[in-house]
């Protein structure tokens, strides 16, 4: 049962397991650090024939399909499906949940997408709404470029604190039951906060005070520091945005989180052989590496207790031509070994 | 405690009351058959100062702040808020919900926002992990006219299938405890159909198969007939796709629900007095709608019993052009005065 701890943290009593992940990445994720850890790693990021939209929806599906398959599920024992993505309209979502038939709940978080998602798959799960709940997120660097910035054709140059949109796309399935696997055992959604940023080509600086405003909110709901956990992972703020946010934790807060504190935008990427600028994004980004390399690390074992903030700065191309602010927000899930 | 009955529904055993609610509107709304039943019109579609994108933020805000006004709540009480829009990256919800600094779950369903939201607000409350959930959604005529048609100024002209985007904004609050007030009793997440339908100016007929299904499963589940409701409500097929949802139910499943049928899209606008080809549509349509008429109707007692089933279409502009399939999906929630 979901029961609220301080102001904003809900703790799952029952702890629901994470009894399946997979993962699915294009080109430069498969030949980055983690490369070992996906389950599927394409060539090309022309995944398939088709537009770039619906390359990004194949991975969305070919993240699904891996999942239900190493658990031996079938798309019929889900009884809910949380899925998001960057594209307008969330559409490389629909058309990825199209083929499951699961009843189906789309969201958008931008980059935060992800622990959205498993957060509500975990705590529909918890209180008995759902039996099988999957969880599922995708970005794609090629419709994200033409989207958000100029057609790929047009050579446009990013600026040094600018990400680079993850190919990919993670997805779990939460259960009640499973021994021995890592298990969520609290969430907290977020609260945009506005620090007046405008600049589309630093949205590090525009997401770290929404990270640090979350994790800050769930050490004190939850009594804890950082010392309790053995990771607390960021979405992807990149390399500028996660010294940002090192650095209000500090100045604001006097919590100094840098012993424990990664990215998955940092890690997903190496920045010395390949062209990054401050590393990767997208709500393929923190999916990708959290439905491999970290669920995996859980599951052996080799962390206990992960602290998951998923950042997303929630602006479109329309506000950012408007000059409008870009506000942003940053979810929390606790994930555990016990 | 949610509970599930069947293979979809959800049984929420505490039924959570809607404690508030609340509409804002544009213009034509205004004039309309229902302009009696909103809280706030607006004499112009220029609700504010800026761009039809704040417009829209605006009419959200304007709901959400009357419906916590109206219980005499303020924004801290609240524990989460589901909201969404049609806008790209659902900025109109992100703006509105900027200001009132509630953890915030940001969805899109297209026109089914609303139900979805509402449904997630209802669960999350029925299961205890919140206190007081908010749900919202809107829409406005002209930032849809210019994202997925034509800017206002090229005069473009619609076929009679073709629907009118509401400017309008629902909001509603959902808390455990409530005397004489509507209460929520079940809600349903839908599947997402696909018939084919390719034909942008004939929404109707690509969201009536998910309607169909949606009501087919929550009767079916719940062992009950068109009859045991005072009103099935459909968001906003209009008055083409509500035909067809009417013909489906006949021909398919030898149901006939037209004795208890309505569709926000065709009671928010009178088409003899006005232009509005085959109704009104928008993720602002049914929320709009279910937020002053129907909530009125139920508090009152002049309804018992109402399913209420929001429609959307989960396409893009680029999917659209690209010769994609229009994928919908219909959520249900289940309103009644107990």
């Amino acid at each position: 049962m979901p029961v609220r701890e301080g102001r904003y943290a809900i703790k799952l009593s029952d702890a629901p397991a994470v009894i399946s992940f997979a993962s699915a990445v294009g080109k430069t994720e498969g030949e980055g650090p983690l490369a070992e850890e996906f389950d599927i790693r394409h060539t090309t990021d022309k995944i398939c024939e088709g537009t770039w939209e619906m390359c990004e929806s194949r991975l969305a599906e070919e993240a699904l399909e891996k999942a239900f398959a190493k658990c031996g599920r079938t798309y019929e024992d889900a009884d809910i499906l949380f899925a998001g993505d960057l594209l307008n309209q969330c559409v490389a979502s629909t058309f990825a949940a199209r083929g499951t038939d699961i009843p189906y709940a789309g969201l958008f978080g931008a980059c935060s997408t992800m622990a959205l998602a498993a957060a509500l798959a975990a705590l529909c799960v918890d209180c008995g709404a759902v039996r099988l709940a999957a969880a599922c997120a995708s970005s794609h660097f090629c419709s994200a470029e033409r989207q958000f910035r100029f057609p790929l054709e047009y050579g446009g140059q990013k600026t040094p604190t600018a990400q680079r949109t993850v190919t990919g796309a993670g997805a779990l399935l939460v259960a009640k039951s499973g021994k021995d696997l890592p298990r969520i055992t609290r969430v907290m959604l977020g609260r945009i906060r506005d620090q007046g940023i405008t600049d589309a080509n630093n949205m590090g600086a525009a997401m770290a005070p929404a990270a640090a405003c979350t994790i800050i909110d769930f050490l004190r709901d939850t009594n804890s520091s950082p010392e309790d956990f053995d990771l607390i992972l960021t979405g992807d703020l990149g390399k500028v945005g996660s010294e940002l946010l090192r650095e209000v934790m500090i100045t604001r807060e006097q919590t100094d989180i840098s012993a424990v504190h990664n990215d998955c935008g940092m890690m997903i990427y190496d920045p010395e052989r390949q062209d990054v600028c401050s590393g990767g994004s997208g709500c393929g980004c923190s999916a990708s590496v959290v439905c491999s390399h970290i669920l995996k690390k859980l599951s052996r074992g080799e962390l206990h207790r992960v602290l998951y903030v998923a950042t997303g700065a929630l602006m479109s191309p329309t506000t950012a031509q408007q000059g409008e602010n870009i506000p942003a927000i940053a979810h929390a899930v606790e994930i555990c070994n016990i």
